[in-house]
């Protein structure tokens, strides 16, 4: 399927795919093929950390980390550029993407977001690895709950210095990436207390270890240990017995306390102090939901080609082995995958993108940094969860040899577990999504308490939401462009798919309020609202799958070449197809589709399958995982697992 | 709720749940509690090897072995006991637990199934370890294809010997537990050659190692290396280069070769004499579905205490912080995979049952080691799938903590993966399961060919499946039993649920069989089985879901307990409306339940979650696995985790 300008169909594919970055993976593809770059389950845990640290150094001279941070930080301010090139390293090794996440995002992150000129040169040696970080905000104790933090840093008027303190045993941090053993120095998030008033949770660097790696007094470390997975990362936990830091070791760009202990800040409203001082660290919930998406491309990049090699059971026509591609069962169980994938990818480019503007001043609209939250805690959710799931379903798809180390498909299983839950618990994150939607954005009630949202929630009037998002736009265009024929309902137009999706989510969300309001006046508002948090929960889902079905249509109008475009219309058509086919009981029992549709979604599943069969190899391609960069044993041991 | 007995509600339930063997589970949960039969994850995969075998050495010498023998090969002749005594390794270690299941399940069991009394005294030997052995029959190339196995055992009249032979690369044998290091000798599945013949595939004995461990002359092992879990047990490969043994090492039980080379079996149909010697090691499937379900139970144990311990964001009315069980989302994570773990409790024990009165000669129906071979298939897929999900709950539940290895979690979902794998892949078993009905028992044409199959099926009669199952039985005795009220379709009602469970499995079968006939016509008999195979799987589900729902209304039947009744009944009533919920879609589509119904289902899962709250500890305890086998560092860990 060659066209005229001499792509194939798979690379014009791969080009949409890669998104607005796209030369920034075309090089990463090429600098990080090497071997050196792979982890080695071979290793001890202690032996694979230091692997990873050499590796850093490596990454740390290729010009990876300076595009995140600011020009006179040293960087050279490309945000979309650097989230994009760090997702790379995942395709080599998901470890070697955390410790690079860890030290560049999350430690360099705060620092840079945080901090002001008197921290400016800490990120030219953290960019170089002069200065190794952690960032040191779980504690054993509170992980999804931040704002209630145990540890405290006290301000010291006589000394002028922050006293920093884990007063009881669940306020160690934990977890925490570097901790265990590399990291010189924490970020550490702590309740700032100054004349004796809590002024709530602050970010401040403390030095834990000296130049030989021994921890500095006051300072107790110690090792996570294994985990599921990630075996090159140094996870650990950090108590602090009153140590002291200097005044200026505070990241004061939101908030600084004087000399004097007096308490300042430009933001006078503490909760919205706090969500601001996490909101800047959106780059981490981006980062991350790209990095599970890579993690399952390169999954089902490698169980795809799999399943069109190896062969079983004979075909009593033909007398010939089928290739497992050709069983109907496993074209149901990769296909959709695939299908989601490909949403997610585009999904994540518009993200990246909006991230991008956002953080560069160049999209300076009221609301911009917050929707970009709800977005990037939406694609989170959405993307780890998939990349858990469709993992697994590789590993299973490919049997026995899904399961030995050799065939990568159970370290990346492992690797990328955790995703789910760090960076925000998925459960979590999703109750944030849906109370964005049901408190309509207002900015005065944004809290975790239960009892301000709850209460106005249940005021709020309804379809918002929908009437912001410019939902009915993108539906009114897609009508003017004419693909709604005759047919209005016919489930094969965009439109109609689009319109499905948002019907879900309005209504989820309306009935949501409903229910709360309803609840509220009998029970406390966690009552009422513990009682509705599984319809909460699926209004939020609701709204992610709308976001990803519009990114998606988005992503395709920018292909050109007609084969590409034909194809990515018919993987489009089998991620709705499929989302429908899950939700199809919600669906029917919700009337808005009806049995004699709810069919025709379950046999337009297999007719999508068939369709797509003879194009999974182009599919595969255009995920852009290069055949180099799988190091499935497998697909390489030809005269073992193909037959003809 | 101390009863009369003096017993506790949990006991009771215990009792219940521990089912015909409870005795060999409560001495197991002594004589395994130690430190000395844990898995040590900070091991290599040598030492940890290592380990497994010195732990094998001394369950060696506590019985567990003898019980799967029958007393004139030196065992005991309780095949019932020696399941379920070896399921409960699975508490402690399942690599400890695969291991076992290998030398004495499937070796062991290989030569007191398919050997005869010239083979006895390798069984003495086996049983005490003096012989190591491993069971050979995947192949690189053929896995759920054992017909087609490539390997060949050519007779030699000449030296009345066979030739066992390895002709390509895919022939080698693959995944063989003890074949990488420890193993001696191997029990090889090959295609029988004699006289110029292919007899199909047979089991011999190859020794394949020496004394001193060296692989013997002809004879190549190497070894699998690191899988996602299981790092106690050493899978390996083995090729074999006209490898040489004696004519005696045919296990004749089946078939036999004289000197002269002819060949003669008692069975003439060489399907029928396949699909005999396969039966005969059902109680791999048995075990593996058992031990899948054990780790299951320990993961919710887990999971479950710590959502009774671990809090998280305050109450805003109480100012406390709340329980993580007593938020809404997490009881339904984890209790109706609470309900399905104890459905399959009693579905197993109900299996294990079936299988000692089979085994030992007591159930002597036409036909009862085939049902017994669909119901073990059957509980096989249904356990391990349930495995693999909650397992993976239990872990995403925990949050950070449960991605740590302390926290066993991970390891016990590493172990477990492949589970649905081996002893038969889930697919091709469900598959497997749907044949059998289909086909309703027709004993000719069991056959893995899709012609006959298919073509047979295409004429079948119809719910002859429900006529024989005596579903229709139970259905009337839960009736008579005045289980039933006024209103006759009360979906509390276990005639009604039931009922449910049998028209889904109906339906299914009866239109995958028309679906077969209408497209066998139209093309060959593979591409109408390939057209229909969702359908087919679907069909084989419902049935193993019915023949679970069934175990569990019996089990309960026997629970003299008023309080224990109780619980269960609540438990039952989860267990059934999380089934009907996650196939509502299914049920509204084909009108066998109304819309209002199923939202009456989505309300009484809430509401059973919300009546099982209080009894979370009970329903754990009652699990039965002992608090000191948990091994879970943050249930330990008060001063961390606890709060109040």
């Amino acid at each position: 399927m060659a066209t005229g300008s001499g792509s194939t169909t798979a690379e014009h594919l791969r080009a949409a795919l890669d998104g607005p970055w796209g030369s920034v993976r075309e090089e990463a593809r090429i600098q990080l093929a090497g071997q050196e770059f792979t982890g080695d389950p071979y290793l001890d845990y202690k032996a694979a950390r230091a692997r990873v640290l050499d590796q850093m150094r490596v990454i740390a001279t290729l010009g990876y980390a300076e595009r995140g941070f600011r020009r006179e930080n040293g960087g050279t301010s490309e945000p979309g550029a650097a989230v994009t090139g760090l997702e790379m390293l995942a395709y080599a090794d998901l470890s070697l993407w955390v410790k690079a996440g860890v030290q560049w995002g999350l430690f360099g992150g705060a620092v840079e977001n945080l901090g002001t000129e008197r921290h400016r040169d800490y990120i030219r040696r953290l960019i170089s690895l002069d200065l190794l970080g952690c960032f040191a905000m779980t504690e054993s104790g509170h992980g999804s709950d931040v704002a209630n933090l145990e540890t405290t840093a006290t301000y010291d008027l006589e000394t002028e210095e922050f006293v920093v303190h884990s007063p009881t045993p669940s306020a160690r941090k934990d977890y925490i990436g570097g901790a265990a053993e590399h990291a010189r120095m924490a970020a550490v998030f702590a309740q700032l207390i100054t004349n004796g008033e809590n002024q709530g949770v602050h970010c401040l660097l403390v030095p834990i270890r000296d130049e030989q790696g021994a921890d500095l007094p006051g300072v107790t470390t110690s090792d996570d240990g294994l985990k599921g997975g990630l075996l090159g990362v140094d996870n650990g936990r950090i108590s602090f017995d009153h140590v002291r830091v200097p005044r200026e070791n505070l990241l004061n760009r939101y908030a600084d306390v004087a000399p004097d202990g007096t308490y300042s800040s430009e933001i006078e409203n503490p909760s919205r102090r706090f969500f601001t001082t996490l909101g800047t660290l959106v780059r981490g919930r981006v980062s991350v939901g790209g990095a599970a998406a890579a993690g399952a491309r390169v999954a089902l990049s490698i169980a795809l080609r799999y399943a069109m090699k190896r062969r079983q059971f004979a075909d009593p026509d033909s007398g010939e082995e089928t290739v497992l591609l050709d069983y109907r069962s496993h074209q149901r169980r990769l296909l959709p995958l695939l299908a989601k994938s490909y949403a997610y990818a585009f999904a994540q480019n518009d993200l990246v993108r909006r991230m991008h503007l956002v953080q560069t001043g160049q999209d300076l609209e009221p609301g911009a940094q917050r929707a970009l939250e709800k977005r990037a805690a939406g694609l989170k959710v959405a993307q780890t969860r998939h990349a858990t799931r469709a993992i697994q379903e590789c590993r299973e798809a490919c049997g026995g040899a899904g399961y030995l180390t050799e065939n990568r498909l159970v370290t990346l299983k492992g690797d990328t577990d955790v995703f789910t839950t760090f960076e925000g618990d998925n459960v979590v994150l999703t109750q944030l999504v849906a109370k964005e939607l049901l408190t309509a954005y207002a900015d005065e009630i944004r809290d975790l308490d239960a009892l301000g949202w709850v209460r106005f929630a249940a005021t709020m009037a309804g379809d918002v939401v929908r009437k912001r998002s410019g939902v009915r736009q993108l539906i009114q265009t897609l009508r003017d462009r004419g693909d709604d024929g005759i047919d209005e309902g016919d489930l094969a137009r965009r439109s109609v798919q689009l319109q499905l999706f948002a019907d879900r989510e309005d209504y989820l969300v309306r009935t949501a309020a409903h229910r709360l309001r309803a609840r509220a006046e009998e029970t406390g508002p966690f009552e009422a609202f513990n009682n509705a948090q599984d319809h909460i929960l699926a209004a939020g889902s609701a709204h992610i799958d709308r976001l990803v079905l519009e990114a998606f249509i988005e992503g395709i109008g920018d292909i050109e070449d007609p084969d590409a475009k034909a194809l990515a219309d018919d993987v489009c058509d089998l991620f709705v197809y499929t989302m429908l086919e899950e939700n199809s009981a919600w669906f029917i029992m919700h009337r808005f589709m009806s049995v004699e549709r709810a069919k025709a979604v379950r046999r337009g599943v297999n007719e999508l399958v068939d369709r797509l069969r003879p194009h999974a190899l182009t599919l595969v391609e255009a995920m852009g995982v290069p055949e180099t960069m799988l190091r499935a044993a497998m697909l390489d041991d030809a005269s073992v697992y193909e037959r003809s």
